[in-house]
């Protein structure tokens, strides 16, 4: 099964794109979309929804897996990423893809088992899962995309094998 | 100046397309997106993006006026009218619309005077500054929507005469 992981943010989104049995992950792509903080929200959410119809393309998954939105801590900041979240669902849903949805919570203790890892811990589990010792992320919000996806990959099982591509 | 209004919403979206040269409005069309509350999110804003494309399509309008995002009520349903709101934001993008956006204060004053008028008195003032006695709305929805082209028109002032088409 073919999972793409988003991040996403009004200044950066991150993606990753795993392949996965339920057991063994292996990475396919993972990123960074930079956003300019100058540009208004419309262009911003453009500029997104282009690069994710890309990566659609590209990678062909087989499902979305997001991060439920979170308002705990600064509600202005959860309201414009709900807007990134809109076009992020809009996409999956134009292109037919069935969409996951995890609390932070979740992600943090599948890929870590602790509900309260920090970005670096995350990112060092990431690592360590995918079985890539030199993978070099683009950032936080790369990892953090690839641990949305393995978190999917976990909980969803993958019954089926790791997918092959033509 | 042909402006597109949207009352974004997660059940019913309503949508007011005017004419105006900033004093005098002519009502184009107006209406409401229904969405099945028993369908995903994502399906929802991808049926919502139809109806907007098909409307921008059908209209060709100049401007695009929405809402701010009003969180002091109810979190929970302003993340998700966000959600909306990104699509509508988007598809104004990709269509090349400049996005103007006010609050709801703003569109009641503009329209009615009274930034606490209820949305019967909001109904019933825009259909008297459309001049149309005998217009009937499809919900509050589309009369919401078209209280925020009026808004839109009053506010940017509408320098040129209204727009003539081919």
């Amino acid at each position: 099964m073919r999972i793409l992981g988003i991040d996403c943010g009004t200044e950066r989104t991150g993606y990753g794109v795993i392949d996965s049995d339920g057991r063994c992950h292996s990475l396919i792509d993972s990123g960074v979309i930079r956003l300019h903080s100058s540009d208004a929200l419309a262009l911003r959410l453009a500029a997104i929804a282009s690069s994710l119809r890309r990566l659609l393309e590209a990678h062909a998954p087989d499902v979305m897996a997001v991060e439920e939105v979170f308002h705990a801590v600064n509600t202005k900041s959860a309201l414009k990423l709900a807007h990134v979240r809109g076009v992020a669902l809009l996409l999956a849903a134009e292109s037919g893809l069935p969409v996951a949805e995890y609390s932070p919570l979740s992600i943090k203790m599948s890929v870590s088992g602790y509900g309260r890892a920090d970005k670096q811990q995350v990112q060092t589990m990431v690592r360590s899962l995918l079985r890539s010792n030199t993978t070099e992320f683009a950032s936080f919000d790369a990892s953090d995309a690839l641990a949305v996806a393995i978190c999917h990959a976990t909980r969803a099982g993958c019954p089926e094998a790791t997918r092959k591509r033509a």
